[in-house]
């Protein structure tokens, strides 16, 4: 029998819970105040790359729907990254925070320095959501579902903590706020409607997993090049590279 | 003006000296005999995963080669891993590794466990394999040029070290010593060969670098999950998981 629909979205929501990256020990530390400038600019550059994968992935995803109405639905998801003639667009949006940090932004869309863990597994989600069933690949979206506590979290953390931190380099993170939880209403109804079978639930929990688990890489392999044991693998960004002429203030 | 087929070699050799993962202290600890047992068995549980995709990568491979004779000189790569008749073949002899340092070998088999970021590397692998060229695929597999000189200080390191080592438990590692070293042969050849422009010579070494940053990230992984500082992510194996009923000796 399948579970009901108010259990099944506690579930989803438990997967949040235990496993999000709100939990990861680097969100601590950059929230906190505790990163220094060029742990703040590995996170930019490293970040950047997830951004830039966004779109190509709800690209992927509206590839495979025949539904006029849900491509529809789904089209704001590019419109918000990419942009508008009203809207710059969160990927330009990211690359002003990248320009407060005092990167060169054209050094960060180049995704040089970007670490090899962190393209494995952002790729590992475009790949998911072009290959997997349209169930899977929107329950892997509900990430967004955690997101603006995060989001929330971080504005506050950074305007407290540093002095790059100001209402046009946190632009990004304010926008998303206003756009996730349209996005996540849209795809939590969703997944709530078409997973009428345990084995489709199980799928749909098992996708939300994975995004997790992609979310959760990107900070270790971060961590794990920049504070501890900050061993840089070769070929990754190293602090002094990539930086803007004219320092952040 | 294409460089010459010698200094192309030189630079593809030049890739392993600065990026082959015999550099990672990973491996320094484990041929040192600084891991513990549940460190071994976390190498055993996920370098399992990259064994387990070689074939896959080498069938993704072949299903794109027009060749006969090409085709039937990278079978045997497959019939190593996957085994013929008269050889068990390398993941068979993996298993017996896990047996031998504890584990149950059907637990492994199931790569429940294996880190998240271990399966975002060793996937991207195959992917490449599948959609690059014939020629940046087999430049990828040439890490194999290094791997002679890391098998045999690995038998000797852990022949010295351990108590689960000896002949039966390391047949990987000496089997390997045998059959590397000829498909290497046959790759470099054929990258030397085909790689006849800049702009393939360019392309092929990428491919190589790619490899390095492959075998690299996994190693990062596993050191930030098990060794420092041992952050293990949600759902990943947890030491006393999948242990044999009988421990090991």
């Amino acid at each position: 029998m399948t579970r009901s629909r108010e259990d099944f979205e506690s579930r989803l929501r438990r997967i949040g819970a235990e496993r999000y990256h709100d939990k990861h020990p680097f969100h601590h530390l950059l929230h906190g105040g505790g990163c220094t400038p060029d742990q703040v600019r590995a996170w930019v550059i490293n970040r950047y790359y997830y951004q830039s994968r966004i779109p190509l992935k709800d690209a992927a995803f509206m590839s495979r729907v025949e539904d006029p109405a849900l491509r529809r639905a789904w089209r704001s998801r590019i419109e918000d990254h990419d942009g508008t003639a009203d809207n710059e667009g969160g990927i330009r949006r990211w690359l002003r925070l990248a320009e407060a940090v005092g990167l060169d932004p054209d050094y960060v869309a180049s995704t040089r320095g970007v670490l090899p863990a962190t393209r494995f597994a952002v790729d590992a989600y475009v790949r998911f959501v072009r290959d997997k069933t349209l169930l899977e690949a929107v329950a892997a979206s509900l990430t967004e579902l955690f997101a603006p506590k995060i989001h929330a979290e971080r504005i506050e953390g950074l305007l407290k903590n540093y002095a790059f931190a100001n209402d046009a380099s946190l632009s990004y993170f304010r926008n998303r706020l206003k756009e996730a939880p349209k996005d996540v209403a849209f795809g939590l109804a969703w997944v709530l409607d078409h997973a009428d079978t345990d084995e489709k639930q199980d799928a749909a929990a098992a996708a939300l997993e994975f995004k997790t688990d992609v979310l959760w890489a990107q900070l270790d392999a971060l961590h794990s090049a920049y504070v501890d044991p900050a061993r840089i693998p070769p070929g990754a960004w190293q602090p002094g590279e990539g930086l803007a002429l004219r320092a952040a203030s």
